[in-house]
């Protein structure tokens, strides 16, 4: 029952492959669950490849896990066997700290990532849903709503709350005016749920090629950022843009779209860290720049159950477990839309 | 009647130097006032030298200009004959637009600046407070409440209402942990503006020896920004910095200091422009950078109000109108406690 079926990194050179290892024993607050399905998210291969400089191996990448419990601790009180259950970015915290007490353990400093962290209580590292089945504590489990297909729910884990959450902070809904810049994995969430919020959504994209989908997606416009005219008509009218781009891009031209009191949010970093801001964009107009990252249990749950009320699930392609390393290549040229999924009945257990 | 007298820089090259000039004729809602004391910004300083590129000549500064009403217009309502007025950065608007709605003149694009702005109604170019008397709609003028100082109230109508604003749009009060960022004349009415709203302030600073007067001021605590010792131990503690340091500094470092969901804001512009942000520090614990520019009429007239009932004002040092050139020289090299004040009885009528 512990052993585990997966894939992992060996080493930052190496392509992911299959692995085995045993989940732990289940505590009086533990769920055990098989995965079915398993979103893939660009810090997975930036893990894989020890691009942030932090990882250790074997790593089990994956934190868009779904999946049906079939074991529960003694003391689970909100999970039951057969229950369809998600994990995401988190899989533990210390429960006491001021961000735990105001639910967004996303910031705790003992947050416990899904995947190689070191999970202080029970001494683990964290392995990730790229695998036959997780053992989490319930209290970090989130509850699938019963109508949302499983697979395409997946991505709603991490890229579905990553752009959630500052919709929710920043009070978006009907009558706000917001820009989702970048049309990726996050970007199309980023529209769905801004549109499905109420708001009026503006796709800002590099791509006039995404037009289509763009407005497939919920958005009523598409402005392309490198048409000087487009972008100096367009001044001044955004109170909110969710920018989803990590690669380099000029911060100015986008707060330049913002209104007096806009917000522009970041959700990826930019390759150096280091966006150059011009002062007076924040001044003369009382803009503010802000960053933003996941969101905590409880918000998550309200945005799954959000998604199922409006049908709302991410756009995918679903893969086979053995093509992961041939996804991660698509990945790096953005050629997915908009998110890679694995089926796991494909993961090879033997 | 519309004889004024005046001091004006004739050129950016040139010392300020007596001018006088001929008032607008009184319309039927401008009141005429006695200017008895303005005080001196840096701001005077920048617009008379042209380091902003946008100056025209003869120039007369001043936009914190208090006095006492000598006449009114055949339909003023609010202001009669003998009243204390001030006068602050804007003189008019176009009081139909959003901004203007909301009562946030100051980002209104048709803002009318007290000195050194073309009129449009009148036609004019507005001249500041450094001058015998001014003629100003009565929807844009201040009125001084009963008890305040007023040499040492004429720094609020810059100095004050810059820090008040982002004090209140940012819902600073009890609980709040606040930093002010320099202690000049901006910064010295943060401390008291803060601490009077019953917020615990620090002053941040590079300065030992200013640890005596912030703690009169009414800050708490002195953290010195240049004792990397100091600094680490004061991450990640402040819900709110306000920065009012024109000069080159790293933000990034103030940035640090702030505690999850805290804001920075921007009152001084970096020397470039361009300051460097990173964009982890935004993302990792959702922080905000903003940016703030004086405040509107109202809110200007609700800090008025607020320094009355609670006896501030700014510290000064009053000068006599021929001392300006040294006066700003002195400003030059920060040598000033902190605001200078000009006693307009001391201006030259002849």
């Amino acid at each position: 029952m512990l052993k585990t079926y997966a894939y992992a990194a060996q080493s930052a050179q190496s392509d992911l492959a299959p692995f085995t290892f045993d989940v732990r024993e289940l505590g009086d607050y533990d769920v055990r669950f098989e995965v079915l399905f398993c979103g893939v998210c660009h810090s997975d291969l930036h893990a894989a490849r020890n691009e942030w400089g932090a990882s250790s191996y074997p790593l089990v990448p994956g934190h868009e896990a779904v999946g049906r419990v079939v074991e529960v601790g003694a003391k689970v009180s909100r999970f039951a066997v057969g229950d369809h259950v998600g994990v995401g970015c988190l899989v533990d915290s210390c429960r006491t700290c001021a961000d735990c007490a105001e639910g967004v353990q996303q910031f705790c400093s003992a947050a416990v990532w899904t995947y190689d962290s070191k999970h202080p209580k029970t001494g683990e590292t964290t392995r990730g849903g790229y695998a036959s089945q997780m053992v989490v504590d319930e209290a970090y489990a989130l509850r699938i709503p019963a109508g949302l297909d499983l697979a395409a729910a997946a991505p709603l884990l991490c890229a579905g709350i990553t752009t959630w959450s500052p919709l929710r902070e920043w009070g978006v809904g009907p009558g706000t005016k917001v820009g989702v810049v970048g049309l990726g994995g996050l970007g199309h969430m980023g529209v769905k749920l801004a549109a499905a919020l109420g708001a009026e959504v503006t796709l800002i994209t590099t791509s006039p090629g995404k037009a289509a989908d763009a407005a497939r997606l919920g958005a009523s416009r598409v402005l392309i950022s490198t048409d000087k005219v487009q972008m100096r008509a367009a001044s001044n009218q955004f109170d909110f843009i969710l920018d989803t781009v990590a690669a380099q891009h000029d911060l100015n031209a986008l707060l330049s779209l913002l209104r007096r009191d806009g917000t522009l949010v970041l959700l990826g970093i930019p390759e150096d860290n280091q966006p150059s801001i011009r002062a007076t964009q924040l001044t003369t107009r009382r803009k503010r720049l802000a960053g933003s990252l996941i969101g905590g249990i409880a918000q998550t749950q309200e945005m799954l159950d959000f998604c199922a009320e409006k049908g709302i699930t991410a756009d995918i392609e679903l893969i086979a477990m053995p093509e992961i390393n041939t996804a991660y290549a698509r990945m790096l040229k953005s050629d997915v839309k908009y998110r890679f999924v694995i089926d796991m009945a494909t993961l090879p257990r033997a």
